[in-house]
């Protein structure tokens, strides 16, 4: 049986390089839909042309305009096919061809086995699964659909803004997992980069933060259970903030980290 | 009269959406052209047919193969044009249509006047620029030619690979100058993002380091006087590492944060 996150992601051939796909409304939040969850149905096409080089090791998207629900198609060019990793590049345009993402692709074979040789990244520390709640599917008075197909519990630490309290550190940290109960895969990483609420929620900026570019580095297999995610603002300024998205697995292996550029509303000053 | 960087990064009109530009071979390492220069190129394409969208705020390259000195040609194609941000793609290819390095570049004003709102990024300390020795134009049998048009002092305390004693923690402190005295730019700030010897050269991994995708944002329009730039290593696993590259300029302001995915050649374990 399918996953759900495996249905909403599949992508039908229609020619060389060519394929359809079907946005599901369910993956999407105040009506928009998700950009991890998009970024991941263009790396399924990518990895689909890129074979054997089927895993997507990096991916860097840039959202033109939103995605509704719906059919949509996907166009697929090689950049190049080397010994080791094919290179991409991906768009997602509407049925009658009107871009609306864009990605590069480097696909490549993930290798589950590996050990790091140097992890720079400070692993965060959090509560038992048991003693962080998980996300509503609604915040305020705007639904949030995706908190039901993906199940988010945040660190109680770092849910104050959830009570109109944010602690003004800009970080948010939570247990990640399909709430069908399908495992992560490297291309649900895709998605574990981008599916948390925004860093800035915990420095008072609620609002819309629309993703100018999105870079996904995944780094490996991710064993079965919860995923860790924690989601940093580095630096707010002139209406735009960069977050850093780093991604465990249950055993506490680094699998993955986003990099993105996006716009914030700040207040007058 | 114009900065070698200036001309070294010179695209010249040539049709719809074209360019002509000239490699110049000082911008390189052990005779591989650098990538932080190639990027620049690109960004200045994007920029004047982004207008007047002209600075680059958001850049992702993939590198698909060398780009030798010489003769090369841009084609840049508009995927998006907004109130406050274009977005482009850039094919930088040589004169026979071969792609070598693609871009997605988000281009929009960059406002020198901002404070931070929020500033989550930890800022170094280095010695002052007199107690820091340039890095030379060679290392070992290599020529390191950029050193020659880039001036980098590295901090003494990340210097211990430079006398075959890395100090293992993947991060190396630089000032870096343009070697002609010309002020810090928003464009150069691509360079300055990828000018660096390698993270990986501290973990005592050395070698060629191919990146795959390097992701640049830039924050904010330099103040003149020498940037402060810190390379850090994130991830080392699998043949593959992940860096981030910080940049400030000489207020102590982060204007530019760089990540790439690269390769790396690891001991055999």
């Amino acid at each position: 049986m399918s996953s759900q996150f495996d249905t909403a992601t599949q992508v039908v051939p229609d020619g060389p390089g060519r394929f359809t796909a079907h946005i599901d409304d369910q993956w999407s939040v105040a009506g928009r839909t998700n950009g991890g969850y998009l970024l991941a149905v263009l790396g399924r096409a990518a990895g689909a042309v890129g074979a054997p080089h089927h895993d997507v090791v990096a991916a860097t998207a840039t959202y033109l305009s939103p995605v509704p629900p719906g059919p949509v198609g996907l166009v697929v060019d090689v950049l190049r096919r080397g010994r080791s990793t094919s290179v991409l590049r991906v768009r997602l345009q509407t049925l009658d061809d009107e871009p609306r993402v864009e990605a590069l692709v480097t696909c490549g074979r993930l290798d589950d086995a590996n050990e790091p040789f140097h992890d720079g990244v400070e692993r965060p520390s959090l509560p038992p699964l048991a003693d962080c709640p998980r996300l509503p599917p609604y915040f305020g008075e705007f639904e949030v659909p995706i908190m039901r197909v993906v199940a988010e519990h945040l660190d109680p630490a770092t849910s104050g803004w959830t009570r109109g309290q944010p602690d003004g550190v800009g970080e948010l940290r939570a247990y990640l997992m399909l709430d069908d109960g399908a495992g992560p895969d490297p291309l649900s990483l895709l998605l574990a980069v981008d599916a948390l609420p925004p860093a800035s929620f915990d420095l008072g900026l609620g609002g819309w933060v629309p993703t100018l570019q999105l870079s996904a580095w995944v780094r490996g297999v991710p064993a079965a259970g919860p995923l860790v995610v924690r989601q940093r603002a580095r630096l707010v300024q002139s209406g735009l903030f960069d977050e850093t998205c780093d991604v465990w697995d249950s055993r506490g292996h680094l699998v993955a980290t986003g990099h993105q550029l996006a716009g914030v509303r700040l207040p007058r000053g």
